[in-house]
Parts: structure tokens; sequence; C-alpha cells
């Protein structure tokens, strides 16, 4: 291959394909938008794809906390991509939902990187098993959409590597998806497209990644500078300016010819990977995805709020029931932007609730709210009057398009005053009423306390309609939990003063304390939590039993969690595990989710749920050894349904194997020389020199009053705190010569 | 002057004095630790101390919002270090509260820099018109006790400029001290002690210092570096070592002559001035200065509560009253650590209340708890017992002298469990139970709603025993407010999750959002909010006036308020001035003091307070120019008496006049170049090459279906969005080939 050639191969040639290069028997290969369904483009106009399944977008996927399911929807992503001729389909984006205000939120799983890496694995899976690829994004500390080509993200490195990298880092290490896409934005100063941090020492080198990194659509800022960083590809195509550069570079000396060709190597392996698993002539039942979309679309949906068992609906008791709002018959289904998906057909939640009652009940619409979402009187008398005239009113709100889009972050977590008001106006007129929301990520809810049911059904994709009807008559018993925090008040959430940042900087001033992690240890109260959701079924948490008392944090520990279901119908409940640190030698959130598991229940059965606990669950990040280290002391391991309500606790105490210490330096404090095994012998003596400096060794014989005594008491004890903590270096500068450099230097040998 | 002589003014001679340099007739000078008293060693012992008058720490000083006060307190102090040949007081510490938490709150005055940089100016004034230099102090960022010799204090350029740095501003630019303390820590990773934007490019080139900077004691890490940042002196000595690396960093080049002339001359000069301001013989009033520290003391204290007028006492109805509680006979009256004082004399309440009861009424004691603050069930029982048979029980808690102190941070904000668990166990029995606190930082009261009053009387000096007595007697008027806020509870602290910081590390994540500023914009309601504080009489806001409905951000605008005595007894309130950004066109936190006076009011009178707001009450630090502007739109003058209630509002309209941009360049957004004057030209060309890269400009016959239509409208909405935010390099990157990287820097030359 020619300089030229290996060149060529950084780019793509178009917006979506890359260069072929004939020569040398190398494809060109087609990608695609959209982790949730195809977005392939069809025509000359970019707004026109060809149809494609729209299944649920990733925050009703990560509600389902069903990763199996995540799977299954993965294969059949990849067939129509197969049958497409696309050889890699871009997601999925596993982006930490940082605010609820970010506008990708609906494309995105979660606050917690657990549940989002699994997800994202479990998808990742089942795409390429189909012989597509995938692409993990936006890879990283990508976390709004306000001014994202160009915003730096300021983010701690215990913050990165614990809440915005171990959701890629699950993915990659359990799903090895075939390509990254870096993302636009900065990170610490260095854009993600030439961030060899990011791209190499912790992509490549740490987890092991094997495919190659395309850059988001114009993310490239430096293009020579990102090979070199581990920028494999670089899209869409620059039209040879940029091929031009790294050429130059390799002439001029500024990039290695290896370098260049350790990355066409990794690049051109998937190339030709994709097209030695090309399926021609593949085709897929159109009919069928549209059923796995209904399938999965039901198990997304989370019951939040259920007074007096006002769903399922019953058909013999609930004769006349009003649907009331536009979406029930115009669904929002999906969100706006790259991911934006051309369905083959679209169920609504009137016909299909219309076709399940048959004869049994009448079920009645009114439209609420004008189709721009806004209020009009005249559609609020006619919805009251369908209320009142019926025994049940269900309505149908949430967010429109408008609201959420790749693009444009939320400016508040309000839906429509259209919304709201309907609701307030239905509410007065029939207290039996339910709420539907469709909106792809948390809204505030302040009629909450007014209604009866509460079903949040997310962006549900195309079979959302029927899916919606299989949980509202129960022919589904909904299993969905909440996959991020509903705030009581935008106030209230933790990135709330620094969101979206100002100035190309956002400040990422929150650190590890995103989603429940803020409630929790802050202890502010949020109107739904983390993990919670209800069933037609209610399940009992009747025992827990953790291996070890006392374990090293290398053992594996076993933990058993039973799990019942008290009530009359089978049903899926989600049992969650948490680890909370007791003793806090490190700042910790007040509990964080270490596993999790799906299990279908008949009323009546119980079983057991084993889950393991290694290493990384009692890890905490140390920026001091850039490493993971355990700490020293007790954990309660605790299980239930919700991070609200974890009635199943267990204490054990966890002994760290191998502790890691920063090496000793002149700025070492003599605390941190009573710490590390090597400094240790040297402490007391490091004391009695420093103490001697402040007088502290004086041997007055001066005869002090009581109130001299006492006043020395209280400064001694001063003293002691402040000695601790004196660097070493010290003695030098402030010893009067008595300790010289080379004796500091002498010393700090013998403790290396 | 030699090289050698040159570099020995660099450092001390010993702990508290400087070499003299007897060839060149150059004094030595001494200095003495403490803001709030003399703190002058005397004999070997390092803990003894020469008797002086302890004054009430900052903490309590500042919540008198009284800067004449504070100004005479500084005179006083004067006479006393001329009294003791003393040249230089160190003090006063202006750092901000960024926590409750903090160990050394007890020194420092205030959440708020206004407020803060107000009262330092006053003392300052007042110590220096005595011919007597101070230190501001610790410059800057150290907010923690914790590891700070080594910290490393995070924060953001917006966060140092408005919160961290204006208190020593306004000190510098309102009082010039004659030096500058640098503190240990580092500030975004240099050491304050060789930070040139701290010591050289902000203190004395943006704010015109004078003086001569100091280092803490201890706080130099490389020498040369520092000389070179600006530190001036090494205090204490260092045996030598650090001039001799001086002498070699001239030799070697790497510090040059100049350098160090500058730096001798800016030391010596103020050397000089405070041996001719020497007063020999100088003498002080003991009496005299022990009286002032009472009306000082007095003055601080602030009524938190008092339900049905609980005080002031009142001897003719109430006869018996039970004092009880150690502190009304061993009050804890200062702070541990570099600014104890021993004091000339001591006051306690229960002596000075029973003198001022005389025969009227019986003042009777129980102790309540072990001196080491430990409970014990029989003196609790003695306690309940005196509290039954007296018509009121005044109880004395706060925090013992373990619980505050320079050196460490205390751990949470509750007062020792003795203490709460007195004053639960007296309340049973007694409700009419008043609770006073001695404390030098906000604690938790979980009893707040149980008692009929509270006084906070911070750490009162020697005097504070007389002073508490004049106030629970009501021979002074109670006119204190908080110089910070009382939180409800330590997790709802701004830094909560994030102080004293870990791993060497201090991230200010809450960034401009600290005390006030935060509770507010949150919307946490705290305890007792910050500017809070209740009298024996009544003020009413009568009415506010604003010279101006819109003016220009360098106009003096004038606002007066009317401020009316609806009481029966004279007392003095402070009227404080606040802003809020009504636009908010930045971040900015809800409201902001600007302003404050306090004004003396007989029974009945009205008066009218005049403030001018200027260019920087309205202004904002923009990172982005690195320079202070003024945003467009409306604002909200608010005035009252507390930050929590401020009855008098009125709103104006500010037009910058001089707005500042950043320099347009490839990575400006097009939306800047939109905003910028020389860019805005460019915008609608620019926007439509963004557009046609993605397809915009397309002119596709194609026939799309209704369904494809609004996709198409979705996708157009967010491309505005999309492209706006563009940095203009992508047209060269994306676009193809067709605008060329000379086309770009043709442009942008045309617009700089």
């Amino acid at each position: 291959m020619t300089l030229e050639e290996k060149a060529a191969i950084c780019s793509g040639r178009d917006f979506w394909s890359t260069k072929p290069l004939e020569r040398l028997g190398i494809p060109s290969v087609f990608m695609t938008d959209g982790p949730h369904g195809l977005r392939k483009s069809a025509g000359v106009d970019f707004t026109t794809t060809v149809p494609a399944t729209c299944f649920p977008t990733a925050a009703g996927l990560a509600s389902s906390w069903n990763p199996e399911l995540l799977t299954e929807m993965g294969q059949a992503l990849g067939e129509e991509c197969q049958a497409n001729n696309v050889q890699f389909l871009l997601g999925p984006g596993v982006n930490m939902k940082r605010s609820p205000l970010g506008g990708r939120n609906f494309e995105y799983f979660s606050e917690d990187p657990l549940l989002a890496g699994k997800m994202a694995a479990a998808l990742i899976r089942g795409v390429q098993s189909q012989g597509v690829g995938t692409s993990l994004k936006h890879f990283a500390a990508n976390n709004q959409e306000f001014e994202r080509l160009t915003n730096n993200s300021v983010v701690d490195e215990r913050t990165l590597h614990e809440i915005y990298l171990p959701a890629f880092e699950i993915a990659v290490k359990e799903a090895q998806p075939w390509t990254v896409m870096c993302s636009y934005n900065k990170l610490n100063g260095t854009y993600a497209s030439e961030n060899s941090l990011l791209l190499d020492s912790i992509l490549r080198k740490q987890w092991g990644f094997k495919g190659f990194v395309v850059s988001d659509w114009g993310a490239v800022n430096n293009r020579p500078v990102g090979v070199k960083a581990g920028l494999n590809l670089e899209m869409p195509g620059n039209g040879g300016v940029n091929d031009k550069k790294i050429v130059d570079a390799v002439n001029s000396g500024t990039l290695s010819i290896q370098q260049l060709d350790e990355s066409a190597v990794q690049t051109l392996a998937l190339f030709l990977q994709t097209h030695a698993l090309h399926k021609a002539d593949a085709t897929y039942d159109k009919q069928l995805h549209h059923q796995l979309a209904r399938k999965i679309s039901s198990e997304c949906i989370v019951l939040l709020k259920n007074t007096g068992n006002a769903l399922p609906l019953n058909f013999n008791s609930t004769k006349k029931i009003a649907l009331i709002g536009g979406f029930a018959k115009t669904p929002r289904y999906q969100g706006a932007g790259s991911s934006q998906v051309n369905p083959t057909q679209i169920s609504n939640v009137f016909d299909a609730l219309t076709k399940a009652a048959g004869k049994q009940a009448v079920i009645s619409y009114a439209q609420g709210y004008t189709s721009d979402a806004t209020t009009d009187d005249k559609l609020i008398a006619e919805a009251q009057q369908q209320a009142k005239n019926s025994q049940l009113a269900v309505i149908f709100a949430g967010l429109p398009d408008s609201y959420e889009s790749e693009g444009f972050d939320r400016s508040n977590m309000d839906m429509p005053a259209a919304f709201n008001r309907l609701i307030e106006e239905v509410t007065k007129v029939q207290p039996n009423t339910v709420v539907v929301l469709m909106n792809g990520s948390a809204v505030s809810m302040p009629w909450a306390g007014k209604v009866r049911g509460i079903v949040e059904a997310w962006l549900g994709g195309q079979a959302g309609g029927e899916a919606l009807s299989d949980v509202l008559t129960g022919s589904v018993n909904p299993s969905g939990k909440l996959s991020e925090t509903f705030a009581a008040r935008l106030e209230d959430t933790p990135s709330y003063t620094e969101f979206p940042g100002r100035n190309g900087n956002t400040l990422y001033g929150e650190g590890i304390f995103i989603g429940y992690r803020y409630y929790d240890t802050k202890k502010v109260a949020p109107l739904f939590p983390f993990g919670y959701g209800l069933s037609y079924t209610t399940f009992a948490y009747t025992g827990i039993k953790v291996s070890s008392n006392t374990a090293k944090d290398t053992d594996k520990i076993t933990v058993s969690v039973k799990v019942k279901n008290t009530g009359r119908v089978a049903g899926k409940e989600i049992v969650q595990l948490y680890l909370h640190d007791e003793d806090k030698t490190v700042t910790r959130p007040e509990k964080e989710l270490k596993h999790f598991a799906k299990v279908m229940l008949q009323p009546g059965e119980e079983t057991t749920v084993n889950f393991e606990l290694g290493y990384r669950d009692f890890a905490y990040y140390d920026e001091k050894v850039h490493d993971w280290q355990t700490s020293n002391g007790k954990y309660v391991v605790l299980a239930g349904g919700s991070s609200g309500n974890l009635p199943l606790q267990q204490t054990l105490e966890i002994q760290p194997t191998n502790v890691l210490y920063p090496p000793l330096t002149r700025n070492s404090m003599l605390k941190e020389f009573a710490q590390h095994p090597k400094g240790k012998a040297l402490y007391a003596k490091l004391m009695e020199s420093m103490g001697s400096m402040f007088g502290g060794g004086s041997n007055s014989t001066e005869k002090l009053t009581p109130a001299q005594e006492e006043a020395k008491k209280k400064m001694q004890a001063m003293m002691m705190a402040v000695l601790n903590e004196m660097p070493v270096s010290k003695l030098v500068t402030m010893g009067g010569g008595k300790f010289t450099e080379e004796m500091l230097n002498a010393m700090l040998q013998q403790v290396q």
C-alpha cells in the first residue's frame, strides 16, 4: 500500500460510505445512523430514509432492565442492516444522563453506568451476531447538546473513571463492539478526536478494544494528531483535505508511518470482516419485527402510580373509557435527530385499545390539546365532557417532538403547559383519571397527587400503541423500572447550577454524585427514585445470604436473594443489588448499583437469585495511584426492587489484598509516611524533628499559670494535627539548616 | 547592597522577626499573630504569650455589619502593637466560608466576599492608622484546614474572581494593607507561594497592591520561583538554606537581579516605614480596651429567635432565672491556633448578670455538662431542678475548644451530644427556655422548635460575658445579623460532597454557588438565612427609589431605601441591598449582596439610606475575555433586613457600554459570528455554506409523503440548532474541498 492509500483509509468517501481500494480488493463499507432502528438515506434528500422497524428508544429500553430483550432486538437490527447492505449500525449510545435536560437523553440508557453498560453490551452482541458492526458512542464525557462541537467537559479523574467511562468499559469488555465513535467535545482541554488518553491508553491498552475508532460526523479537528491519538476513521469524507495532511505529516516526520500502518490495519480488518459476513439477498420479516417491537415496548413501560388498582382496565366493570390527548391517535414514539427512523408502520393506542375492548366497552376519544401542544379551551371543555361521561379517563401526555432532539437541550423539566392544564381540568370532573406519558426523559408532574394512575411509556417505537394497550389491559403485566431518577423539581437535580456549562466549559462539579448517587447522598427526596416501578402483582423479599462475613477483596462472594410473587397474577420483578460503604474511609455515594436480574414469577412462586460480588464491586478509583483500590472495612449489601426500597441488608467486611501507595516524595506529609509500609519506621523520628521546629521539644522549666497550661494544651492538640500534615521537605526549609537537602534526598531514596 | 544582602531580605531571622542589616541602617521588624488580638511570644516556650485584649473573633465581628466598629478595634490593636514593639499584626483573614466545617471559620468573616472585604478594610484602616502594618491573609483559595500545606484547590476562573478573590480585592483597593500573606495551598496546581497569577498579575498589576507579600509560616516550596512570582518575604527564617538558593539562582541566571531588586525594595520600604512610625514608650489602657471589647462584642450578638418576647430579661417580672451550662462561668470566647490570645482579663455571663440583676432577681447556676462537654445524668437532674425552680432557664451551649481550631476541620455541624441532650431535658421541665450559643461557626439545632429564644453570641472575646449580659438584659438592643447561613442540615451545604477534598485535590465543584447564593438558587430552605437577625424593636421598610429605570452600566445609579423603627425601643438595623438578574443571559446566583448600611433609629424614627450602584455591581466575570462584563437586561434591586426577607423591590434595565468579544478563530461557532460586530456580516453566507454540506440546500424535486415531510421538518429544526453551533473550520474539513484552508484564513483575517 502506498502512503496515499494508507491515508485514504483514514477517512470516508462521502457522508455514509468509505473508499474502496479496488487495486487491493478492499471494499467500501456503508454505515447508517440509529441505535433503535436503521436510518439509511434514500435518494438525494438528506432527510429521506428507507423504511425500517422503529424500536423503543434507549431510555425505555433501559427501563426494561432486560438484556436478553436487547440482544433479540439487536439481532433484528442486524437482519435489517443485512437486508439493506449496511455494514455498520451507528450505536448504541451509552452516555450518562448527567441532567434530565440533556437533549439526547431519550437515546441514552441511564444515569447509572452499570445498567447502561449491560444494556449496551446486550444490544451489541445481538447486532454483531448477524455479521454487522456496531459503533459504541459517544466516547466520552458528552452529556449535553449545547455547544457539543466545541464544548470542553471538565471532569476530574475519579469521576471520569467511576461514572463516565464504565458503561463504555463494560460494553467493550463484554461485547467488543467493532467500532467506537469518539465524541465531538473536548475532555479536559483535548478534543475526544485527538485524545490519546481516551482512544489509546484507556480504550485499547486498558480495556483491550480490538476494533477501530470512527469520528462522530465532523468531530475531527486536527487529523494527523487524531491518527496519532488513535482515531482510525474520519467521517464523513473530507474531500482529500485531511488525507493530504496525513501524508504531509508522515513526510515531515510529525507522524510515524508505523502509527499510520497500525491505524489502517485496525480499520481494514473490520472492513474485510463485514464483507466476509455480508449476506447477499438478505431480507427480513417486517411483521415479525413489528411484533418484536411490540413485545419489547411493553416491557419498557413503567407503572409509576396505581392507587386502588386503577389499572389494569377491566372491561367487565369499566364500560366507558375516555382516551384524552392527541398522543392517543398520533403518538410520540421516537426522538429527533440522527436516530430518527422512517417506520414500517405505526400503531396508536386508541386503535389498539378499541380492538382490545371489542364489544365489551366503549372507548371514546377527545383531542385535549392542539397538534402543536397548545391549549384550546374548546378542546378542554370537550375533554371534560368525555371524561365526565366515562367511568375512567386516560390522558396521554408527555413531551412533543419539538422538546427533545439531538442538537439542543431542554431548558426545564416541564411538559407543555397545555398538557398540565388538561390534566388539572380533567381531574376536576373525573377523579378516576390515569395519565400515560410519552417522553424520552424525566418530566415534572405537578398533578401527580391528583391522579389515580401514572404510566411512563417512554418513546415506545412504532408498536408503542399496541404495547401500551397490552399493559393497560393487563395482557402484559408491567415490569419496567425507572432507569433514571425523576426529580421532584429541576432545582434538585445534581448539575442544576452547572448545566449545560458556560463560556466553552462544562464543569462536572457534582463529581461522582450524579443521579441517585446524588439524591441518596444529599438526602433529597425525588418524585420517583431510580429503579422504581410497580406491577399488577406484588413481590416480597424474603431472605438474603452472603457467602462470607469477612472476605478478601479478591474473593468471589456469593449473594443469594429470595423473592416471592405474593400477588394474584404472574409478573416479572427486577431484583437490584446495591453496595453501601459503611466506614467511608474515602468519599463514596450513599450506595451504588452492582448487579440486577429480572425474574418471572407465577403467583405464589418463590425463587432465589444469585449474584457474585468481586473486586471491582468494592473498588473506587484512586487518583493518587491512578488505579482502582478497595478500602478496608464494612460494606452493607442491600437488595430489593427499587433504589428507594431495599428491604434486604447484610453486612460484610472486606480486607484489601493489594493496597497501592503513591511514592513518598519531598512533598509527602508525615502522616503519609506513617501509612506507607516503607515510611512507617521513619515516622516517629520525623514527628520529633518537625515538632522541635515549633518549640514542641523545649524543656522550659518556666512555671506556667493554670490559664497558660490550658492554652498550651489547646495549642499542642492543634500542633499534632498540623505536624502530621507537614510535608517532609519543611524540615529543610523551616529547620534552620539542621536537616539538609542531602539528608532529605538520602532518606527519600531509602523509602522508594 | 550585595547580592547576599538582597537575598537575606527575602527571609526572616527567626520565627517572628526579620534580619537587621546594620551596615545599611535597616532595622529588624517584629510580627505577631492575631487578627482579634496580639499573640506575641513571651519567653522560650512557644505557647506562652504576652497579655493582650482578646476581641471577638471575625465570625462575630462580621455579624455586626459595622465597619466603623472594626476600625475602632483596629486602632486599639494598633495601640497594643505599638506598646509591644510589634511592627506587623498578622491579619485579618478574609477567606470565604465554603463549608460550615472549615476549622478556621471562626477567624474568617463570611460566606459573602463583599461583607468580608468591607470588614477587613475597616480593620486594616484602624490598625494602620496607628503606624502598624497588617497582613491580609490567606491569599488565596484556602478554605479548609485538611491537608492545607499540600492541598490543591481546583477553582474555575470565574469562581475565583467572583467568590474567592473579591474580599482581598476590596481590602487591597480600599485599605492598602502593608502586607499580604500567601496561603499554604496550591491553586490550580501551583503553590500560592509561587503563583505569579495571584501574587503579581492580580494582586499588584490588577489591584495596585503596594506593600510586600509574606509567606504563611512555612508556605515556601521553591524559594527562587517564589521570588520570581512575587513572594517578597519568607517566614519563618530558613537558616540560610533558601537565601543561598536565591543567590545561586541569580548567579545561574534563572532569577534576574532586577526581580530580586524589585522584591527587596518593596519589602524594605515597609520595614523603614514601620520604624519611622514606631512610637517608643507607647502604652495602652487595658480597661479602656476591655470596655471597647465589650461594646464590640455586644454588637456582634445575633438574636435568632424570641418567641413571645422571651427576651430581654425583665427583672421586675422574672425574679428567678437559672443559668445552665458551664459556659456561663467558663465561657468559650476564642478559637485555638495562631489567633489564640492570652487575655488581659475574662468576664463571664454569670457574674455579669448577677451584677446586673442586683437585688431585683435571683440568678442561679447549674453546670449542666462536664468540663469536657460530656453528659452527666446528675448534672442534668440538677439542671432540671434549677430550671423548674425558676421562671426562665437560659442554657449556654455551642462548641467546645476541641471542636474548632486551626489545623483541622469539623466533621459535622453538631454540638456535643451532651449539649443537645441538656437542652432537650431542660425544655421538658421548663418551656420558658432560652439557648445562648458560643461557637465560631454554624451549628445544627435539632431543638430549635422547642425553645423560646436563641441567641448566637459567637466567640465573644474576653468581654463576651458582659456583652451577653448587656444584650440579655436589654441594656444593649441586639443588632447583629448572620454573616453566614445556618443550614438546616449538613447534607444541604453547598460543598457537602466535596469538602474537604480527597487525594490532594479539593474540587470547588459548587462554583460560584456558595453560601446563600446556593440556598437561594437551589431553593433549599436554611435554618436561618444569611443576613438574618432579630431586634427588641421592629423595623418597617417603607419605600424604595431607583434613580433611573434604564441606565448604562457605567452610570451612577442611586437607590434610596426608607426604613422606620416601628417598635418601642431604640435599635440599629442593617439595611441590605441585593441584585437579582432577571434575564439571566448568563448563569448567576439568584441574588447577590451589593451594599449594606447599619443605621440607628429611635422609636418611630424613619430614615432614608442611599446606596450607589455601579459597573461592578452589575458585572460578572467572563472567562472568555478574562474580564468583568455586564449583561444586557433587567435587574431587580431588592432591599430589606435579611437575605430571606427583602420587602422592597424595584426593576431597572441595564445597557452594557463596552461588550467584550473573544476573538473569532477557526473554532468559533457560527452563532459567535452572528454575535460578533465584525463577524455579523458573514453569518448568513456561512450558514448557507454550512447548510449545503448537510444537503439543506438540495433542490430535490422528489415528491415526499406527508410522513416524510413531517420527518423533514423535524430534522430541519434540529439542523438549525446544529449548524449554529458548528465551528467555522468544519467548512474546510467537512466541505469536501469547496472551502479551502486559505479561504478560511483570509476570512478570519478580515474579522480580527
